[in-house]
């Protein structure tokens, strides 16, 4: 079963606003073995709007239309389709009346712009009657057409909730089955990986593509079949090969993030960490935190920016960072330690290196950092020098210190199993 | 001047991967003169390749194709163009003696793949001659066609260093003058915004448009015409007068970040700032060291997100940790203040709440936060309640606390002119 994705808005043509929910409904629907033929982006017009859904009727099995639903003027999209498809606009009574009863409680908001959201195209059916939220469903030629709004937790929610139950009732019986699974690399190239794989003996419908997602290399695998027992079975077989073959560069896959893998590995060791950030600014711990849960393992940390915040919370000695500066191994040590110390953590990393763009020296350029770990026995620190602009060296500093941390527990895991 | 973008590859087909290129690409375009007549995404297939080319050929002057250009056996867009226009590939020797010269010095890399980049479609001229990023302009029927690789960082390059002053002087005086600005708010929601427009009296060719860019929104004002003073001069006055309606719930514009005005208030008030984080986990700390130079004004912060870190390294007391609980305006204070103490800080921010899923009561359910502000004299704590996913609720935190801060500049900078 083929669709198309319109997104409408004067904000995406003009780059002004990212695009992200095309994205989103193209990977749930492929997960749901719907494949895409085109995704579209078009201002709001009402003469392009039309010419694309009608172009896409022609061609796929369903369109799904985001964006240009709202209550504002610059929403063209139900009046672009009431013409393209000949239907009129009509008062849908269920929504008029929510709106009414919204505005009745909220006299400040300006009537004519909300009770716009009740006028639907002929034969349209709501997706939320219960919510304020805009989306609705049109029968066309006996394809169904979905329209959503263009703002993401709204689109994502009825996608989820409204689009594919329909469609897979819609289609019922008819779809294919596919496998899909992604692999997350950190610290090789997209030629090094495809090296590898290459030397695999693979079945021939296992098709895989490389996919360069900073600061990771993305590999995916895919199989389609009409047989989901043999497509499955196909499916395990080439994933244990593609794992083995990666070895401890691949990280994790699926949804798994360095950041969520160092957390597992931290829980399933009984170890708690703490982080003393310098050119990171806070990155690091950031990432740590964006894990539900995080507060098993998690204690937090020290942005130490300033030179001062060094020598205050990580008792760094003021004659080391005049003797090496703040960017050497030496203070990377000293944070590590510091940190681990009074934070009372049983692992602990420091980060310290020149983000720039300023800063940088012919000895010590833009982009050298110092990573360090401390653990009760033992600190180490390493020097690197990652290339790109101010952000793209936080990033790598961030996963590669955060891989450190991963090779690290791996170890521990790895001899405490084998002695 | 119109143009289409055409963005390849089945990773955004799938929707495993977020098209970023062309939101990128339409924006320097927009803001060059060139209107975007549609984008397309479609997978690595020569046949759909083929056939978007053409059909885009046939109705606007330019044509931007992205991604698909790379040295692995999925990336098929040169193949297919040549296919399309009829243009057998031959070997750029440019290019294949650059590929020999790096072959020569890494021996482990697969020859074949790599000296794929150098077969391009007849006519082509390369984009990059003297570095290893593919891409290639051609010239069909008249109109230029500009092949850009998919990776963000090289195809942002070549697009602003190549295409953008090529498509300059291939269309030279026949452009229209445009003139956009974007306005940036935090705190209001698209209707009330609107609604506030509505009451100003804008000329009728002063385009404006409500966009909801999480945790802000965007208002953006866009005018077009073939004088190029008078619609400066039209721009100019309609800022001004969108600028007063908005009032200080308008941060910023353009490509201000709530953290670069935070910023620049903080350097031009000479104060230094340092933040004591709970739930945020280390966000606040990272969105100011985003911003180059904040050495300047930012010292570093900690983040206490066990409450072992909230008594050793703020100093708060464990018994008023046991009497308020870690979320209340007691912590928020206490931790306000032994940040700035210890650090020495004029200014400091704490924030202390629920970022769930997990930990949320009946008193305090998720999305409860108190955000705290200590400078010499006084230290007040707020509370506030955000929805929304974990995620949500910590972005919402922190642009509320340094919209805090920046509310907090701008009073203290008032009062200062007017005594």
């Amino acid at each position: 079963m083929l669709g198309e994705i319109i997104a409408i808005g004067n904000e995406l043509t003009s780059g002004r606003i990212p695009n992200t929910t095309s994205g989103f409904a193209a990977h749930h629907l492929f997960k749901a073995g719907f494949d895409i033929y085109a995704m579209h982006t078009i201002g709001d017009t009402p003469k392009l709007i039309g010419e694309a859904l009608k172009r896409a009727l022609g061609r796929v099995d369903f369109v799904l239309v985001t964006g240009g639903l709202g209550p504002t003027e610059d929403d063209l999209t139900t009046e672009a389709v009431s013409e393209a498809l000949n239907r009129p606009t009509m008062p849908n009574l269920e929504i008029l009346s929510l709106v009414r009863q919204h505005l009745s409680s909220n006299t400040e908001q300006p009537i004519s712009s909300l009770e716009k959201l009740a006028w639907l195209p002929e034969g349209a059916e709501t997706l939320s009657p219960k919510t304020k939220m805009a989306g609705f469903q049109l029968i066309h030629n006996n394809k169904p057409i979905f329209f959503l709004p263009g703002i993401p937790h709204q689109m994502r929610t009825l996608l989820v909730e409204q689009v594919l139950p329909r469609l897979a009732t819609w289609y019922d019986g008819k779809q294919l089955t596919s496998s899909q699974k992604v692999f997350k690399i950190f610290g090789k190239t997209e030629i090094e990986i495809n090296h590898d794989i290459k030397a695999l003996t693979l079945e021939k419908n296992v098709e895989i593509g490389y996919y360069p997602v900073f600061p990771d290399v993305h590999l995916s695998m895919t199989i389609r079949g009409n047989d989901a027992r043999k497509t499955d079975h196909l499916a395990r077989k080439s994933i244990r090969l593609i794992t083995n073959r990666l070895g401890s560069s691949m990280y994790g896959s699926e949804r798994d993030t360095m950041e969520s893998v160092v957390g597992a590995l931290l829980l399933d060791s009984n170890k708690k960490l703490s982080v003393a950030e310098s050119c990171t600014g806070g990155l690091i711990s950031h990432l740590m935190t964006s894990i539900a849960g995080s507060s098993d393992y998690y204690l937090g940390g020290v942005t130490s920016y300033a030179n001062s915040m060094k020598t205050t919370y990580l008792k760094v000695k003021e004659s080391l960072l005049e003797k090496h500066g703040a960017v050497s191994q030496e203070v990377a040590i000293a944070m590590a330690q510091g940190m681990r110390i009074k934070s009372n953590a049983d692992l602990s990393l420091s980060v310290t290196g020149i983000a720039g763009p300023g800063g940088g020296s012919d000895d010590k350029p833009v982009g050298t950092v110092f990573i360090g770990l401390s653990e009760k026995n033992e600190t180490t620190a390493q020097r690197f020098l990652f290339s790109g602009n101010r952000y793209e060296i936080q990033r790598l500093t961030a996963q590669t210190a955060l891989d450190i941390v991963r090779h690290h527990l791996l170890q521990t895991d790895t001899s405490d199993f084998h002695e």
